[in-house]
């Protein structure tokens, strides 16, 4: 796979396979923590990371991003935690879409959410806001942000779902998708030896362990 | 605009316009925290407040707003927050639905909430708690109460949809509705324009701002 | 009514009398804290605690008790509250499902949320973690453990609903059951009274409060 | 007392009186929220509020209060309970100090907690960053801010110690400190009292309330 | 040693060998959470639990409390974690040190804090509000409560310092203070094994363990 | 400045710089979020990020770390903001004490603080408990760390004083050490100026964003 070309495929593959499944494939790395969640529980994403560093209360970046941005991307902004703002809203969101983007990753809160569910762009944030942003401060973009103790570089790949958002590297995507496809099949395997009697304990080869503590 | 007399059509129109639009055209003010959300995302809500300032687990004054409050109104309950009890739940939803309130808007908890759903009531809340209330605590009525860092007034209209509540002073009804109409007409235009390939960062005139920057 | 057998349509009453009329019922006790909700809102559960007190991160625990329940126990886990971890996911879940456990209750997170709804396995929860767990660490089953500020018992009953949740000691089921009945008998001739006009002040018996305070 | 002359004598009383007498002296209101505290437990402050509405992460308009502050004045800035940024530092600070400034009573953080303190120059805040801010964002001086369900009117007299702030209205700074020595005098004669033997329930005429309970 | 008596000595010894050295050596159980501590980081408790169970910003039943409870008890009062009100203050203060009683244990915050630490009353508590309280509602004594995730029953010996707080069940005060005597003359040795070279991994047996990993 | 050499003169000259300015000469980056203090307000720590790794409540891979750091390190942690354990006590700052460390950083709570502080080690942390780790999880040392949304990588300085913590990297340890003492300088001839009657406005030449606002 050459890393400068993630195809359209291998995208929604990612985003099939689910983050719980990717994040534990790759090695339980690259998962944000549990703050940040789509607006509505059914919406999937996965995209190139466009990443945006901004000040609170502020969406001069964010517009500067939509500017940028190409096809395929998710903007994935690090506003700072802050709540009491709504940086990206509908208007926004149709310009998103017009443009082509994935979906929105935002590390603060959005408004507009009736809206932005409405019009099926996937948006996953702190929390809703209807409070203001100037649209005048510098921020920078397509740089390493830090969120929820992960770092996440431009060019890495986000995938989120109700579950919550896990990053995949780019170098480390073929490896990702494998591992996913192999522990999907073991899981598989596992609902069918459950369905006919077997214990998790077994599956996982527990058993000593709960031995070592006289649990069995 | 009489300032003692809003009409229903005010309210409604008010109520359709929508929390982040009536923040916006009324100079970006009065609008309430992040953390006060309804209990069912297709809610909406707009009426006058009827305030009460009552002691966290104690909902005498909310038994006694009951009494006193007039049909369209929406009472504004401060109960400081407290989360670990439930002052209002189904009964009391069915007395304001026979007065005809038009909601609730708490700085607390609730109980019943599949109930009060199921009844078509907005309720606006921190969260749900099944935990205990008295019946015992003076507090008062009609008084302004500061929730989530904005005051509300009684007589105030408050405006409440899935992205927040905002709070519209009588005395500013009339620019408010004219300013939030005059938007919505702007930002249908932004619509269309975006359609037709112009950018954000045109539309809203950031093109100096990022160039002082040198972004672009 | 027998301590060492609960029937289970004593389970069934239970789960649709609800948790706040339980609470009630049973003089005001046993409501866990207002952070552990349903992972979706029109999720009921009701059976008998199997507690398993387990580190933050580490799920070997939860497997054991998989081996140890039984048809209609709820597993009531004591993660310690922390949210970067989800120990409970759908391969557990189908686990569950096939030993007939009536749901699970964790002072944690879970991960797999859209499969586990899926699957109809009520799951009472702080958040969701797609974050990875340990199988290494020992713990306890069916001791006490404390969650949210009240201590439950191996054998009690625990009841949940969109509301939250709520415990029932074995000794006092008969109790609850029969207060809970009369409560909503009470509360039926409420809401027939309130539509005739009656208000809640009178219901509840207020005036003489009010009157104390000088408000009527 | 003269609404526009509150004596240098008045707020060194208010000052000694503390924040916990004066709240309750003047009718159980004006409090702050728990979370703003004095950056040493040693500070104490009073002053006349001038107030500062400032978008988070920006303190062009605290240099602007600096400008327009009076000797005695209180700057009390509402910079939105934003933690990730330090507004405030010791080359303020020493502005403040040469301008005569009685304190600052910031809704966020600041910086340079050790200078200050060494300084002497009363800081109320919420915590400490050292992250920047910008420069170049409009607020608002002089105008009423809401901070932790308080409104604080430019004039208001502010008062903090170690328990934390409290507001007095300049309209009723009077009956404030009659009511507060009034006070301190009860409570004297109640600590005397309690020396010789008399329970702090019959000081407080609560044997009634007890007894209603059936407890004594 | 009699159940009924425990005399002031063991308490000292108690009070002396700290918390976290109880906690380990009971057997790592009866710490309550983090967010509880002394007012002043020098002060240290032990007692006898008084356990209070109130209802927030209601201070009637720690009067009654102070009625009721003995020299050398420590009063446990479950506030509910309120942090807007303040029910302990220095007046109470004064009628605890009359009484005798060993110190103040609270879910909630108090007020007065510097006459409290002049006063030399150990508080542990979760924060400071001058925010008042009610006299009028009815709680309990003397019933087991849950704070923190621990359930603490009247009698329980309570001991704090400024890393927090413990419980120690009557029946269990011996072989806590045996094994903590044990605890640390073994970190005596570590320390001088320590100052000799050894390092932690040899002391506590961790080489197996680092191996297993390929760590060492 | 040879990047695999940081000379001790080079480390003492950061910590007497201070977390602010190091912060600002560096381009206003890598300072860790507001929640993590010194566990005393006097401590201030500069030296080489090792870095930890570990599972939360877990201390394997801290005693681990013990074995391998050398003389000036800081052992900087991500335990993973848990809150209710305490991996790090007096023992292991005798060890840390012994082999010459300079620092600890970590995500999450200690314990012994009263010890520790007495020892003057510095330790930074998120709080204080009691409660108990294992001694079971593999982690890893030396790899890139994410705390508070900032990236630590072995070998960056770390630097942390009353106002918080910041990292350098070893390729600008040069820049911030000059950009520092600049800073220092201008805020040196700032104090001059502003005791002569000169305001930060001028200072810092708002004067023409003010003039944009209207605002002089």
């Amino acid at each position: 796979m050459n890393r400068d070309c993630i195809s359209a495929d291998v995208i929604a593959m990612l985003r099939d396979l689910g983050t719980a499944t990717i994040y534990e494939a790759q090695g339980a790395k690259g998962a944000l923590d549990s703050g940040i969640k789509p607006i509505d529980p059914s919406m999937r994403l996965a995209g190139l990371a466009f990443t945006v560093d901004t000040r609170p209360a502020d969406n001069l970046m964010l517009h500067y991003a939509l500017l940028k941005a190409k096809r395929g991307d998710v903007l994935v902004v690090d506003a700072k935690a802050f709540m009491e703002a709504g940086p990206w809203g509908d208007v926004m969101t149709q310009q998103a879409l017009q443009i082509g983007l994935a979906g929105l990753v935002i590390n603060g809160a959005v408004r507009d959410a009736a809206s932005i569910v409405e019009m099926g762009f996937p948006v996953f944030c702190r929390g809703l806001s209807i409070k203001s942003t100037g649209k005048n401060q510098r921020g920078e973009v397509n740089v390493p942000v830090c969120i929820g103790d992960v770092q996440i570089n431009p060019g890495d790949i986000i995938v989120g779902d109700r579950d919550g958002l896990v990053v995949v590297r780019r170098e480390e995507v073929e490896v990702a998708i494998r591992n996913s496809l192999a522990r999907i099949e073991k899981e598989k395997l596992f609902r069918e030896k459950i369905q006919n009697g077997v214990m998790t304990t077994e599956l996982l080869g527990l058993d000593e362990t709960l031995r070592s503590f006289n649990l069995i």
